[in-house]
């Protein structure tokens, strides 16, 4: 129906949809920044609960802000009983991913103003999902083990509180303290699909719920929060560093790719994973089962030479990459990888639906509605004839 | 952090995102063609289940294709217990989009194939999502006024089953009959706000329920699927045909508009509408209760003088215009009108997750993942120099 052949833009690679002042990836540096800060300086020096303040707020907290948003999120932390009573109809072997999704529009459902579009109702919003999002994982994870929730330690930090509600006893304190350095890296990252996801339902007037539980929907995907799941199943497959070699072989054979390797917009390195991998190393010491940190490297360094070899491209681990064998050190079941992502990325996720729908030079009323190029010529050019039932 | 300006494709208007064989709204001729068949033509001769079956399989059934398709919705409709069971743990006053937003991932959760990515996989889900989405629907309306859901009937058709089972009783023939014109005109519409969520959650192969509970969230948005509601509300506010006049005066000076005139796309009226209204005023008359369907007839012709006169724009009523009305005189409450968007255009969503994941030319293992405009010198052009805790 068109006359002229369209440029398609698949995948939007390159396509800039919005300014922002959220973050920025270099993926030619290998830098990240949020809000002006390199998260090299932020990773081991802040709590997530100083980058919640930095995302929301716009600025990390002096001593009387951190008291305060602290005292906000601890008094967010629990769940309606509504919603424990619900999960509980649930089946144990429902995907946790899919548990997140179907439990963010019940708060929704718990919330007389969720449908209030202001910016200080998505700010109040945002906070109590970021507080939330982790009672309703760590719930989750009990209740499919026949467990009790674990209500939240109202004296315990974000992280470690998480760690003390799935466990129902509290983590050691070097594994706390890896476990928000986890959730500061992963907290935001630009236009990723997830993030794209709810800035693109927020942008409908869409509440803050509805885009969030979106947002879930799409970190679910394996191409993107679901691959650092396919890290672990991968070195669970592998099992020994001595089977590396052939595994690798095997990929490259068959086409396949190297789970945790490689990434859409890092071209020389994935900054996060730097941080990840000596956190990895040293809880594989701790724990002395140093075997799944050495695998990661053996196969970070052979996978590396043999793409380069037999395809000519530079793979470099990203954030998936190491998180894999130190998510398991800490004790968290593979299935559960992609939840922790989410528990930490819904700060970002919350930011950006504040700035899609109250931000700046381009804020608008306007939903995204791309175009797209029709070719169902399926009667030629011109439109099919109706034929009725009868005569088909 | 960007040397030169970028160019900001503001709500993605006019970017082209993907090739596409399911729809095309020709915005200038008024046009709208599924798969080859013009609206004017399915709109009236034509079944839901037909349209699912050209939306989804690529054609207008055959009697035996229709008989198979129609079974296997039928079969379908029932929904699990532990779903009915979770509905009644929430609160009687949930907005029903976040009731269908939260209830289409627990049918993933009993699904115990929910998360194979093969085209089959997916058509077997978009036609069970289809016909339970209806009985999910209908089912909150029951529970939140204390009802038992009414199990469907076999012997009826989806259209007539949707309003037996939320009313407990069989709709007129006439109302059954329009009721699925209204299914079928909304049934799809290329690349609106929330069929691009569901395929750019389905980009990153996230499951074609993560996928739809995502587009549900979007169709909730006012600017999108929540407008025919709101057509309601502004029908009931003004209330008489006497004071049309002074609501579109108040409407003109305080820069804010009319519900259900205008559209992104059509620029000389949007074919729906034309469907739609000889329906509305049909059922006005047979109900003995014009009022609505007249208070619409006369806010359409003065208020398209009127910004024509005060703002030079044409102003044409869209889907949602006179879908209020109709709906209305179908004894369907107001805040079920964008659910009841949802259960056709689901049709929609379903075909657009299969195309892309599986379609055609273009596509891709490739997740959308746009670019932006980085403009958070919150220090100036450098990044920011980290400032400890106690010296904020």
């Amino acid at each position: 129906m068109e006359d002229s052949k369209k440029i398609i833009n698949t995948g939007l690679r390159g396509v800039t949809v919005a300014s922002t002042r959220i973050s920025h990836v270099d993926g030619e540096a290998g830098k990240l920044i949020y809000r002006g800060y390199p998260i090299f300086d932020l990773s081991d020096k802040t709590s997530y609960e100083e980058i919640v303040h930095l995302l929301l707020h716009e600025s990390l907290p002096d001593e009387q802000q951190l008291i305060a948003i602290n005292d906000r999120l601890v008094a967010n932390r629990t769940i309606p009983e509504s919603l424990i009573a619900a999960l509980k109809t649930q089946p144990d072997n429902a995907l946790p991913m899919d548990i997140l999704q179907t439990a963010i529009p019940m708060l929704a459902n718990n919330d007389p103003n969720a449908a209030e579009v202001t910016i200080e109702n998505a700010q109040r919003i945002a906070e109590s999902l970021i507080a939330k999002i982790a009672t309703i994982a760590a719930a989750w994870h009990r209740i499919r083990n026949h467990l009790e929730p674990v209500p939240p330690d109202p004296g315990l930090d974000h992280a470690a509180n998480f760690l003390y509600m799935m466990n129902g006893k509290k983590a050691e304190d070097v594994t706390a303290r890896f476990f928000n350095v986890c959730l500061v890296l992963h907290a935001e990252h630009s236009f990723n699909a997830s993030t794209f996801s709810a800035r693109q339902i927020a942008s409908t007037r869409a509440h803050m719920y509805a885009s969030v539980a979106g947002a879930v929907g799409s970190l679910s995907g394996e191409l993107h929060g679901g691959a650092n799941t396919r890290v672990m199943q991968m070195l669970e497959k592998i099992n020994s560093i001595n089977a590396i070699d052939d595994y690798i072989t095997n990929v490259l054979d068959t086409g396949g790719k190297l789970m945790g390797l490689g990434h859409a917009v890092y071209k020389t390195g994935d900054p996060r994973a730097r941080i990840l991998a000596p956190m990895s190393r040293q809880l594989g010491e701790i724990t002395g089962n140093p075997k799944w940190y050495d695998m990661s490297v053996t196969l970070e360094e052979k996978g590396k030479k043999a793409f380069k070899k037999k395809k000519g491209i530079d793979i470099y681990p990203n954030v998936d990459f190491y998180s894999a064998s130190l998510y398991h050190y800490m004790g968290i079941p593979a299935d559960l990888f992609t939840p922790v992502f989410a528990i930490s990325r819904i700060a970002g996720w919350t930011a950006h639906v504040i700035e899609e729908q109250f931000g700046g030079a381009d804020a608008k009323p306007v939903l995204y509605r791309p175009a797209s190029d029709y070719i169902g010529e399926y009667c030629g050019p011109e439109e099919c004839a109706f034929v009725p039932l009868d005569d088909r």
